[in-house]
């Protein structure tokens, strides 16, 4: 009997994680995303991956969940801002053994998911892509995916082990843990480093990276973040300063996500970012004015919208 | 015999300056400026205030230094990043007993005059302007110039007097003092909280007043500015929240010049104002980590006009 998976949000990210899993005969895909253009896209031509790997991928996508069936197991991709919403139409899918994992940026949304499911999957995720076009996405960087039990819903380690196992099969790159807070603490440094300063300046992260004003704050917020970190005991992952060089490393001239949503006017992922590291920060006695600071300023930025000059 | 004072700078500022001073029997102002057009303008049809008071005034508009005699004063008025090169352009004309005073924004500007003339005055200006037209301008908000000497070129006390006494007489409110760096902080700290938050978000300062995130980032800066003002032995004049929320209900919408500049692609004041914070607060051994980090994010905004996303 196959393993049924629904997608929740199939974005750029989503995309490549639903595309490589529907390459697995025991594996049925189900994609639910708001966008009529690319579920139809899918649905008709396949979903198309190019970059990193180039393959085409059957597999169902729809904007109504109702005609998803019970899944085993979901993978929440959607941006931060949007979890909420995307499980409140999709929760009813995951039964007593299901178990959602999320891949999304930031922290606080296994807290959502688990609002509406019994188990919740930290995860973190490093690949990177872009839609070209419905139906079409680019995988521009090839990384590892880090899942592990999401604490407060005692996950059995059993199904992050199949969800590794299945994900490993279909090509990615993915280590159970029985900590994933690690990497994916380390992973929320480097974003809440690198993506409002570039959203902030305009700056694509290279040239942010190599400016020393602005390579000096990238530090001062990590140093931030680490405090954090250690306060919560939590041993990182590797050092988000190496994310930070190899990402300036990288051909081209890369915009943070939340530089690519304040140019779109979306309300950005900044909450589950820095407000994070804020508010934990506060829970665990650790001062961060940085990262309380641009949080501030990329709220403003996107009240300008409401209320502009 | 009449005075003769030169205006260093003739925008807005600077063109308020000259236009009241211009109004006195005994005293011949020339008005120094960049601006081909503005000057010419001022020549010919004399130069026009309107909005707080309305009048028109003649005086001697010119780009080149070289037509303007050795002045008893002078007053700049330029933005910060502009003093070097308009003093060298100027420095000639004021002798050993002339004296040159800044009505500039931030903190810095002195020194950059005093290396170049015998005795400098230390000055602070609240009235608001724009440039309507060439040879046109908007006295849009009314307020009090505080005067007093530049501490390391010993100015003598009887300089500062009559250089308000003329001022006050041609009709501003000019206020000479012993010690003039507290108005000078004041205003200082005030611009250094709304100015960069102004341009970083994009917001009106009414609105980033009212916003609780960035209206608790201006907060938090003026504490900082605050603690290095104190650690300096400066007395402030006054609570610089007090012109934030005077700022605030004044009507319409007011962009902070640094977002101007920023919408203009004008290199900003940020070194005379978060970057000179910063300095004094090193130098003092008081921790700024907000005014150096919005120092940091403005200056990686100016670099992204060079280096784009």
């Amino acid at each position: 009997m196959s393993t049924k998976i629904c997608i929740v949000g199939c974005g750029a990210i989503g995309s490549l994680f639903a595309a490589h899993l529907a390459k697995l005969a025991d594996v049925e895909v189900h994609a639910y995303d708001v966008s009529k253009e690319h579920t139809k896209a899918i649905n008709e031509r396949g979903l198309r991956i190019s970059g990193a790997a180039d393959f085409t991928a059957r597999l169902h996508a729809t904007t109504d969940a109702r005609e998803i069936p019970p899944c085993e197991f979901g993978i929440v991709a959607t941006k931060s801002t949007h979890t909420r919403g995307a499980m409140q139409q999709t929760a009813h899918l995951f039964g007593e053994n299901s178990a959602v994992c999320s891949v999304q940026n930031g922290v606080g949304n296994e807290e959502i998911i688990a609002e509406q499911v019994k188990y919740v999957i930290r995860g973190t995720t490093f690949p990177a892509g872009h839609v070209i076009e419905p139906g079409h996405v680019g995988f521009d960087i090839n990384g590892d995916t880090w899942i592990g039990p999401y604490e407060p819903t005692k996950t059995p380690y059993a199904r992050v082990e199949k969800l590794a196992e299945l994900l490993n099969r279909a090509g990615m790159k993915v280590v159970p843990l029985q900590d994933a807070r690690g990497a994916q603490w380390t992973k929320l440094i480097f974003n809440a480093a690198t993506n409002p300063v570039g959203a902030l300046t305009l700056l694509h992260h290279g040239a942010a990276t190599r400016f020393a004003p602005t390579g000096a704050l990238f530090n001062a917020l990590i140093a931030e973040g680490e405090a954090v970190a250690k306060a919560l005991g939590i041993t990182l992952h590797g050092d988000p300063r190496a994310l930070v060089q190899k990402g300036a490393s990288a051909p081209g001239k890369h915009k943070a996500s939340m530089l690519q949503d304040i140019l779109a006017k979306r309300q950005t992922e900044v909450d589950f970012m820095n407000g994070a590291i804020a508010n934990w920060g506060e829970k665990a006695g650790v001062p961060t004015p940085l990262n309380r600071a641009v949080w501030q300023l990329i709220k403003g930025l996107e009240h300008s919208w409401t209320d502009p000059a």
